[in-house]
């Protein structure tokens, strides 16, 4: 084009508001980056696409302050229920499971329609920055420059963005029926001219802009538009079940309705029952086992031949002798699964994908959204921190190395556990064809731990201070440190259950200044900080005092890592928050044992209170017993870093300085070095732990 | 006036919107009551005003939806610490109390800027209804026509409403500086035309109207203009114990900064520590000690001598060796400590006042707030049940006779916990006119179980079944029912801590259809409803389950009371919560093991999942023990009626329906002999435990 469009420079544009995309944002608005999130649908709200929440996900949602929201709206499920065919064919209920195995979280696995959690998300980004998703609006020229990929300053990438019309933006729909949820299928055609009539698009409908940026995250769905412009391929195939989904209030005299059931009738398929808010159920039923071939387009089902009827007719079978029917139904759909997994995250770590556009899989194991949330939670932190000058380049490779695995481990958990929901139940202990329930609890056993979101372990690597090969553990990448000197191993053998690599677990600790029981993870918030934690064990005994002292000593020296990564003037907790968890008794101890940078003192606000915690019995909550659920021996004590994102980086001795001192040094950019534009901003609000 | 002015009608106006009126407001927001609230005041906005949340407090904002914002945004009280002088006059603690008696409630004391609790209630009753705070309107002129005081359906209140210019409802402040209490504090003139300069008033300004209403609620404050134009009085005396009041974030190595302290120094006097949210911490300091005559308006302190300079001092004389200073002050004021409380609560229980117009008392007891919120959660409830056409009017009697004891015990608590922190340390064993640290600390230990709002018990009366005398126990009215045959008497032997006249505690139970955990009180939200509760206790015993069937089919026969006192056409639920709580095994019990009355069937939404519940083991959070903590023997059971705001009105056999009946029977009218036009509107929305 002759005419010279607008052009404009951003750090950071996200292409997609979908859970993954405003997760991006959502990092954005902590970290204060200068953002763009544009999506081409002209408005949040559909109906149905309701999903399990993983505690983990629950976890990372009260870090950034709404995890109440998700609790409380949710249905919370509780019990799983196995329904099999007895020796006469009837189902009968043969187990009940916790859904959500005792002890692993605060939380439990909860489900919640998607819209509700995109509007967290976007309260969450409205009430920390000035980012707003702006609707309508589709990429569709794209350019990264290689030649300027390495450089911190340049904006490498541009793309050409379009301001679609209320018509372009607006679906083929409404026409006040129930929601049929084929055109969100993966049954339908691709979706782009067919979104929901809700919108006035604003006075630059049909202009064309040009936008200039740092990073871009293409978090554009399972048709992403962003991996064709890369020309990044998906690996893996499709299977030929096909799947119904059908959200009503159930009128039935099946007993176990409120549970999560998985039903296998003797000849009539399956059904999985997932319990909602509002008294919602949703169905997931079965519709064909045939056999058809592989990853071919052309075995796709009929769009025609399924509605509601269909789906409810396939649940009245597998049911019987229980009776179901319904007179309200807020969604339906039906899909086929397919399994797939990219091989490449990112073009040059400029461009990255997430979540359904890398990898794609059945909704059934209730973990698309976690997974999708959970990838742009691992990436959204190191792009600020690059962007923001903190950190080095070389980390975001570290994205592709720790998400990959997840997203093939899913793919692996969901193919098994697809093959064991959709086959037909084993007649006796000698049908080998058939699913056991054995077999099947087994699975679903196994598959909780997974699905809980708490298993996830990142391999070795320069923000994962572990042992093995850093290559091997990450996917192929050389995700260690550049400078191999710098490389620190933790000791294991300190925190034996505080694993390094896995994320944080919550037992409870007191306030020492005013006996106030936290949740360990609540003082972790995602503010983009690293944590210190100083385990210091019991500082009454002189030798675990002296060991406190000293590291002291050295963190409050000149040119110490707490100072050379803080930019000149800011409180070095604006970008190390440093915690320490005692194990004296509470009420013979007092701030002012520790030497001052563990309770930093402000010329205008006085000493921090929020800084010091002790494992010790609460008046009302208990004791969270820290050091032994973390096994830490009291008399030992442990120095502990902890990334942003909550996960484990080290494990070490209380007074060993220099180890700290060399983990940052392998990947932090000293404040002096940074780019001036990026260091005006502070990155945090001030911590008080008592609001 | 010849001129006519605009006249209107309204169920009930309410003068004052501060917390006990907004409590009144929030009633009537989930009753559907056309109602009025007008505040004179320009704006609700104020510094200051912290005040202590009662764990009572807390519970009655968790049933109306907002209990967690509160308990998030406040800062927690765990721990009172005693400091006192040594054998050489220097300050030392002495004791450590739990602010909080462990086990009492599902939370502890709190403390909050009132300004945030008038923000949640604003929020509350916007999300529940159409009722705005209407400021810049104060009443002129009232009447009462006694003549109409006992016809349900007439208007006995007529009252003449001025709109205020800007000026009018502006104050003479906001210089800019540290906000000065003291326009707030008892020690000023009347503070009507000194009102915060922050609103625009509307184009009724400097207009009058007439509006014409059933009930009226004077919430205005000490200086009630309705009191004065009832010509109530209230009795009682003020002390010559003058206090100053500094809200500052502290700079101090005083190790207990933020913990609730009493500190009495040998010769320096007393400060009350109170930690707030945000970094700011209360001082509560003795200004004057010397002795003056008791109410007399000319023992008053001269303002101009009180500063925050002057308060600082003291705090640094009192908490010497200690130091302490600052740089941020948010507010400060002074006040006398003055304890009054009215003798009548009501004009004819057609107009009645609530909160500071009818009991004063010392900010420092951080009662203040409480008791005037839960004033008119006793008082909102009956009144809506009147207008409603519910209830009869005799049960406004009971207002009185419940609150005005509770008004006493507070002025009796403050004036004897201000004599004992006002006082001078005792020297030794020996000084008897000091005061002991033992006196204080059993006052402080007993004076926490009062200030918990959870030892309230209100004497028997038509809505409290429960032995003696109704005339005695109700403040000397007689608030038994008007047909005396109709009289229960609870068998509190049957649920021995379920104690009849006192407010529900909670422990946890388990939804049977879902098995998810709830505190018994979130199943007992404010939304207007009885709750029938019957705890079955082992219905797997053929005695158990055989008295269930019996009191089902009386339950459910035509002529009950569900029935008489429900509206023709709407579920019983809309006036009966008829709830359930087994002890037999869960997993042995599904909800079709009772009858249907106990789980109405709808034949749209199919059954009702959220009425039955049992007490067994949680997966995640224990076994609530329901029974057990009850006093409730699970092979025998009992029946129990809470009311609308908690509090525990009978206790009975199983199946003794006719006690039931009866209950109710005494107070309440039949639905078809309602207003026609208060009958047309559902009290509540549809019950749904799981969102």
């Amino acid at each position: 084009m002759a005419v010279q469009l607008p052009m404009s420079e951003v750090d950071v544009l996200i292409v997609g508001a979908g859970p993954a995309g405003l997760m991006m944002a959502n990092w954005m608005s902590r970290y204060g980056i200068k953002t763009r999130i544009v999506d081409k649908r002209g408005t949040k709200i559909f109906n149905g696409q309701a999903d399990g929440l993983q505690c983990r996900t629950l976890e990372i949602f009260d870090s950034f302050g709404f995890g109440h929201r998700a609790w409380s709206e949710s249905n919370h499920m509780l019990e799983i229920c196995l329904w099999n065919p007895d020796s006469s064919g009837v189902i009968r209920r043969s187990d009940r499971i916790p859904d959500t195995i005792p002890g692993i979280s605060r939380f439990q696995q909860v489900v919640l329609h998607q819209g509700r959690i995109e509007r967290f998300f976007l309260d969450s980004i409205e009430s920390q920055s000035n980012i707003r998703v702006e609707r309508g609006v589709m990429p569709i020229q794209l350019e990264l420059d290689e030649s300027l990929a390495e450089d911190p300053e340049a904006y490498p990438i541009t793309v050409t963005l379009k301001h679609l019309s209320e018509a372009e933006a607006t679906p083929d729909q409404g026409n006040g029926q129930v929601a049929n949820g084929l055109f969100r299928s993966n049954l339908s055609s691709d979706d782009t001219q067919e979104l929901l009539q809700r919108i006035s698009l604003d006075d630059k409908a049909n202009t064309l802009e040009v936008v200039k940026a740092k990073y871009m995250l293409g978090a554009d769905g399972a048709r992403s538009w962003v991996r064709g412009q890369l020309g990044l391929q998906l690996d893996g195939s499709s299977t030929d079940y096909v799947w119904g989904v059908l959200d009503i209030i159930p009128i039935t005299d099946f007993p176990d309705i409120r549970m999560r059931c998985a039903i296998h009738s003797a000849s009539s398929g399956s059904v999985m029952v997932i319990p909602r808010e509002n008294k919602l159920v949703r169905l997931y039923i079965q519709l064909t086992t045939t056999e058809k071939d592989g990853d071919q387009k052309g075995a796709k089902v009929d769009r025609s031949t399924i509605t509601p009827e269909v789906i409810l007719q396939s649940a009245q079978r597998i049911l019987h002798p229980y009776k179901i029917s319904y007179e309200y139904c807020d969604w339906w759909t039906a899909y086929q699964i397919g399994q797939r997994v990219g091989t490449c995250f990112s073009a040059r770590e400029r461009i990255f994908l997430a979540g359904d556009a890398i990898h794609t899989h059945s909704p059934k194991a209730g973990q698309g959204m976690n997974v999708s949330l959970q990838d742009t939670y691992n990436l959204g932190w190191k792009i600020a921190s690059v962007v923001k000058g903190i950190a080095d380049r070389s980390i975001l490779k570290t994205y592709q190395s720790e998400r990959r695995r997840i997203a093939q481990d899913l793919i692996e958990f969901d193919h098994k556990f697809s093959r064991l929901f959709s086959g037909r139940p084993a007649k006796d202990i000698m049908d080998n064809e058939g699913i056991s329930i054995k077999a099947f609890k087994e699975a679903f056993e196994k598959g909780n731990m997974f699905a809980s979101g708490i298993a996830v372990n990142y391999g070795t690597s320069m923000i994962v201070a572990k042992e093995g090969d850093a290559v091997e553990q990450g996917d192929g990448l050389d995700v260690s440190a550049t400078d191999k000197t710098l490389r620190v191993i933790s000791q294991q053998s300190l925190a034996t259950s505080l694993k390094v690599g896995m994320r944080t677990p919550s037992f409870k600790v007191l306030n020492q200044s005013d006996a106030r029981p936290w949740h360990f993870q609540e003082l972790l918030q995602s503010d983009g900080r690293w944590r210190v934690v100083i385990f210091a064990g019991d500082v009454s005994v002189p030798e675990q005092r002296a060991k406190m002292w000293r590291l002291g000593e050295r963190l409050a020296a000149p040119g110490s890592f707490l100072q050379r990564y803080t930019v000149s003037g800011a409180r070095y907790d604006s970008v190390f928050d440093l915690l320490t968890v005692h194990a004296a008794p509470r009420i013979e101890t007092s701030i002012f044992d520790f030497h001052e940078v563990f309770r930093p003192f402000d010329p205008h606000q006085g000493w921090d209170y929020w800084k010091i915690y002790v494992d010790d019995q609460s008046y009302h909550e208990g004791h969270g017993q820290i050091y032994r659920n973390y096994g830490i021996d009291p008399a030992v004590g442990c120095a502990v870093i902890i990334r942003p994102d909550q996960y484990v980086s080290y494990v070490g001795t209380v007074d060993d300085y220099d180890a700290l001192d060399r983990f940052f040094s392998s990947f932090m950019t000293p404040a002096s070095q940074r780019p001036a534009d990026q260091t005006s901003r502070s990155t945090r609000k001030l911590a008080n732990g008592s609001t």
